[in-house]
């Protein structure tokens, strides 16, 4: 059975809960009850099923475990990357994320917006200002990009980091603005305070 | 021990062979007896070793084996986007791996520099074209670009396919490029014919 | 006396209230009843003080008072004209206001990032796609491009109500970035319901 | 009565004098016996009569009248900000008026299409650069970036003034642009000397 | 002898009369005879004065000489790509040209700032849209663009002609500009009426 | 007679042997003779044949001939703008005359893709950046663009063919694309090492 059919989220056909592999019913059950509801993208992605596994291990693992760099600087980068693709799927639920790790309901907003005008500590600003330069012109990214990064204390294990988050939202933002993926309504209000 | 720690193919430090997963041991031995090198890709990348082990699960399965597209379709697509990203390394490795799937030594040099002088086939032109719009202007995409390509036959597997394939290269571009990784000297003079 | 000279809303110095002229102190004392607080361009502004209040007449009747279009379609602009721009100051506050005549509290965010993914209606999806070529791409606007408009039923005065709505944003957008505003925080959360 | 009908200067419908608000028949007469000619943004922009009016008001206070900067360095960013959105009734008719008040016929046509080609004094270049980053860029513009005018004197207020230009121009260009507003021919020769 | 070395018209140095080919002193001399000046273009590119003959026969052919276009078509051409390329020493000498070859005071000024807005007959905006692509986004360029030109008439050798011009004033563009090169004060004048 | 008329090299017709100047017959045969085949060039623009001679005359002389800069120099010059411009037939068949020239298999291609990528002695990496700015972005180029020129060594003389040859190529590649010339297959495996 397939809760999602008659839910409009993706240009291309959902996947019956049949159609996916076993590993992708234990993660809708357990988004369900842990969020109350199932990303869409674990829906609409899991059209082609091994791929969309495939692709999970490494997303979750590069942005929402314990990593280099603090979850909350991850989202931030996510943010950036969104925002300057306009991809509403990824820049609405990674700002929500912003706000929850960082519970601050204005920054994530405004880094979704422009960065340059969220007033961030030197740290943020300058993985934000190299999340934009790669983002929107990685042919002419050198290695002389990395060193604010360095100036402002980052070691090589977390520039690495920073590097594939950076790239992997340039690949989310696609695969989801492709797919006219639509954010889960719930993420909107999150984080918003009181 | 460490074969490449003398070879300047990364602006961050190269993984010592002690300090990398057992997996990512197997694929450099396997790749030296299979290739007679190991592709600069894999110690690089390997500095974050779980990271780029759950990075290589993904881009294996979804670029490398049996899937929806051809082989040569998903090399066809490396190498658009990492031509119009300039990303030498990928550039120049995945347009090595276009001429073996395609034996064909002129077409894979003219669709790095532009496929639209690249006397193309339908199917490939509009999976070049869709590459391109969603590289360079994602913002922009929307469900109606996904016409062309099942005028010409693609089923949603296979478009759900390209984008991630597409989706990948946008990531892949950005890391390499980041990193300033060098193509092995091999990828140049491979498939060049007799 | 001015409360506003201890924050950090504007890179140009805040004007006392002694220094601007009446209209604008009574304009202060409005706001702060109206709506419990005094929109941060109101101040910062008014450091010229006559300019401010001519800009404002010209402002507050195109936008806010009774015209040709609706004041949410006025709104839909500012939002998709100052996402465009990315200006936070705009953008943020108009989104608010977005929310305040559509009472959707979704839409609002959707247009801001991107207006092809708000699933928009034919004529809302008109205006907007006509203010993103206006501002973005001025130079390749000509006469045809106000035929989608005509297809959708608007008329002459509101097409040209549209024009100086979207020409002001771009405006305006320019003013606020190019001072630093700051938007008041009182925005993020307007209308985000229940 | 109306002696602009049969004139092709708008995309739009020009006004009849009946139906124009008083202030603008008053204009109208008042621009033939000053320049011997109506300007056909008087005339075009006049078919939403109370709009125009409060446009009218703001730019003539802001542009025309005695402010910060001199006449000449509104006239310039004027010109700069209308070649680079090439806008021909801006860049024509304020060409003009830069030529008027710099008595000098070549520079006004050097700065509308290239102020760094104009060789321009410091004051003036620092200004151009300043609206031609406000103009083509307005995400990338900061704070930082009005301490060239600073450098070259420019205080607060003139700040305030040459950013409110900037936007005026970005406005009346995209208005004019969208209207399909042709220059009055008698423009094209002012200025030009002997 | 050489009458130009005391005015700043290049970056480069300026050649001695002695120094240049007999070819060039004579081209000078009859520049002198014919216009009452030298064009600049004549003594800053004859540095190197070899390669200086060799472009100017080639250009001399190519854009004066009787072709298969008309001199004005080709002139109009040059304004529309010097206009692009912002190229004030080609923009203001060929918008000169094109006030001649057309006797029309005010076209070639609206052709320099935007053809679109020029009222050109179809011909004419047919070679000015062809251009704008050629210029502004080669790679984007396919045989399809030529259909256009030939839909209003044009036969294969004049659109060959019409090619290579275009890339001709995309060479003495950025030549002109490269060495800060400066328009004749004559030109602005030339060809305005009475 | 004609061998040319029946491959798809042009997207205009190819002239008969008969219809071009003696000299182009002569370059014809000492092509063949010398190369073994006659670049496709030198019959696709053949079509307008004295404005084809007085074209090659010029670029013979400036790329070929013994000049003031090497004649690797100006084809890395050829190779990084054609790269730049997306033209294949200039991109392949002069980064067969680098591989030439440079005796170096690897670098051709890389500067091809991305010269920031190539790891190019300063000398070239100054010409390369110099010849980017310039075909990418000639309208934001000053003479202090020439100073990193002469901080490794180039003279006044060298500069200005470094010049004209990034001009000569931007007109090339737009010449060639818009014809839509296929490179003759030879190039591609020219210079590929043993």
């Amino acid at each position: 059975m397939n809760d999602f059919a008659d839910r409009s989220i993706s240009a291309l056909p959902l996947p019956d809960a049949d159609d996916v592999p076993e590993g992708v019913r234990k993660l809708w059950a357990k988004s369900q009850e842990a969020f109350g509801f199932v990303p869409n993208v674990f829906v609409a992605q899991a059209y082609n099923g091994d791929q969309f596994q495939a692709w999970w291990n490494y997303f979750n693992l590069l942005v929402n475990k314990a990593g280099h760099l603090t979850n909350a600087e991850r989202e931030l980068i996510g943010v950036v990357v969104s925002g300057l693709n306009r991809c509403t799927y990824c820049a609405v639920s990674h700002g929500a994320a912003l706000r929850f790790y960082t519970e601050d309901p204005v920054t994530s907003d405004l880094v979704g917006i422009n960065w340059r005008q969220a007033n961030l500590p030197e740290r943020e600003s300058a993985l934000a200002a190299y999340a934009e330069k790669l983002t929107v012109a990685p042919a002419e990214v050198t290695p002389s990009d990395l060193e604010p990064l360095r100036a402002v204390g980052l070691d090589d294990h977390e520039i690495l980091e920073a590097i594939q988050v950076i790239g992997m939202f340039n690949m989310s933002n696609r695969v989801s603005t492709a797919m006219a993926m639509v954010p889960n309504a719930e993420y909107h209000s999150q984080g918003r305070g009181a």
